[in-house]
């Protein structure tokens, strides 16, 4: 098991018994976390970006990591989410394996990693963990919470369990709840890796021999599948057929589509870098996130509840996994509670991924958005 | 290895030297078949049904085997394909383990059943198969060929490479070529047979410790979340959870949402019942067949080249394996050949599998089409 976290990310500590909501405490856990532009004064120019399964806090490039950030095209000076103007706050999420605690991180009372003894994680957990450092670094209210995919989720927890915390939100690509497609798109993620022999359990081995590397790999072009759209893939590869050595002309089932060499270039990327356990961990959380259980009512009634000054709620037209109805019933529901919802719904042909991606037609309204609330 | 043969299905044998369209020969194939109704005297009462990837030639219960047939409810007396007025010949694929020659028959050369030593199999086969078939039960011309899925591509292999053989054509959620979502499914499907150890390259054991269930498992969950759509499973699922013995307290990566126990309860059912090297085959078949080079040419100079009497082209809106852009593709295509087509949208929820669930809406244009031709 290993942990894979960026060289400028720091870090806080959670209070020792940091409760979980499904049961069992953390002690000394951490959340890890990058911050970039200038804290004013007033400390009231603070946006709190919440991010998806598998990002890190390296948000983009900075003084101390001179490296792309995952998001690095939004995130800057003169960006949509500009640090000219913002001090941009960007946490790893509880769970994961950059930085945060999770699965792969070391148990003090055993002094060896977590693995399957980690205690079952919820978006809730996330949420509170990163209000927790919120309050650390001494800032009130955020000027905004971003939160897209997972995110969306952890904002819109984050919100609700902390009043007052935030006076805006950017809500992308989100959800009140998983629906059953995208439960059982994760439910085989989780079941690739699980069947995996190499995975022993949640106690395997983190070196080439030993990695549950064909789980992982399967779990990730099931996911990239979900991240695009077919019509995306239909423009980009066709039917073209891979060339030279990556073509094997001998073995008719290994690739030979263009489209299966890209799966396998994303998926070899992929697995060496996230824990699996990590990663069977925040799947999960994301199936069993319901925003109107958690708050014991309505979804409705939790979002009328949140009364923020504004909203920004951004969803995209081809999108299997968090579908665009899933965002529109986000907006519909805070505009209930007063809040001042714009509800922008995106052609891009990127899918689910297109924040990551489509910068030129996610930045616009963003930067747009973030202005109005200067 | 082994076959799953419905207990009145008939056999043709193949000529010695039957040569395979990328390389090889089979020596003493047979072909599947069932036939319902009763051939009238000049022999052109004939409608051929060429399937999807999984379904045996057992289409509808008759005198020697009552059981049910995978499309019951859209063949037999008084249904949409009518057997009292028309004899129905259904052809189980060249590949596949359920009658016809494939992986999992024993290989006359060796004694053994050939495992992956069976040669790359083409749509193309399977049509030539079929099309030996028709001429062996001395039948000159087909009143109509029906393909449906994989069965869609046989259709239009079997009328362009046996010109005259039929005269109508019903294709059903099929399509000129695989595009690139469909193959990255498929491929997926693939590789998590060929992932499971007990697979073994292919020399799999058939007993219940080395079948290599968990990766056939996978495959067919895969399969299920093309076949059906997302907005079906909102409605038949929602977010409600397993009750009872069916759900695993302390086990939270165990199935715990209803769909997740659909998906294990249809994968538990396929995985004893389909040989895995059959599946790798047939799959594969599907992702290379192209009209268009099959021809030396344009799909589109294929399809008009056909010049049939009539034909029905359906699709499904919420297919995603066959979207339906790919049928409207086949019905414009026919119509520049002079073919009368008559092309249907259908709205059903559930995708591409509409055809064997959703009766009610496939059946009526089935039987007009079938009824103007009589």
């Amino acid at each position: 098991m290993r942990e894979f976290i960026p060289p400028a990310t720091r870090f806080i500590t959670l209070p020792d018994g940091f409760t979980m909501r499904r049961g069992g405490v953390l002690d000394g856990a951490r959340v890890a976390y990058e911050a970039v532009g200038r804290l004013n004064e007033a400390r009231d120019n603070v946006v709190l970006v919440l991010t998806g399964m598998s990002p890190d806090a390296h948000i983009t490039a900075h003084e101390e990591d001179a490296t792309p950030g995952w998001w690095e095209h939004m995130v800057g000076p003169g960006r949509p989410i500009d640090t000219d103007r913002w001090y941009v706050i960007c946490v790893n999420a509880l769970g994961s394996c950059k930085g945060s605690t999770g699965p792969a991180s070391v148990d003090p009372t055993t002094g060896e990693p977590y693995g399957m003894r980690f205690p079952q994680l919820s978006i809730e957990d996330v949420a509170d963990a990163a209000a927790i450092l919120v309050r650390a670094l001494e800032v009130d209210t955020l000027a905004c919470v971003v939160g897209a995919s997972m995110g969306g989720m952890s904002a819109l927890s984050l919100l609700v369990r902390h009043p007052g915390l935030a006076r805006n939100l950017i809500n992308i690509s989100g959800a009140v709840h998983a629906l059953p497609y995208a439960i059982a798109v994760r439910s085989l993620q989780r079941e690739a890796i699980r069947s995996d022999p190499r995975w022993s359990h949640g106690r395997y081995r983190d070196d080439a021999l030993h990695y549950p590397r064909s789980g992982m790999r399967l779990a990730r072009k099931l996911g990239m599948m979900t991240y695009r759209s077919a019509r995306e893939w239909d423009q980009r590869f066709g039917r073209a057929r891979l060339t030279g050595n990556r073509r094997s002309e001998n073995r008719p089932f290994d690739p030979e589509f263009r489209v299966e060499g890209y799966l396998q270039a994303h998926a070899d990327r992929f697995a060496h870098h996230f824990d699996p356990n990590s990663y069977l961990y925040l799947s999960r959380c994301i199936d069993l996130f319901d925003l109107g259980e958690s708050c014991g009512g309505t979804q409705d009634a939790a979002l009328a509840r949140l009364s923020l000054d504004a909203a920004l709620v951004i969803g995209v037209e081809t999108d299997t996994l968090f579908p665009l109805h899933q965002q529109r019933q986000i907006a519909d529901g805070l505009r209930k509670g007063g809040t001042e919802v714009q509800f922008k719904a995106l052609e891009s042909d990127e899918g689910h991924d297109a924040f990551l991606v489509d910068v030129a037609r996610f930045g616009p309204p963003i930067a747009k958005f973030l202005s109005l609330i200067w």
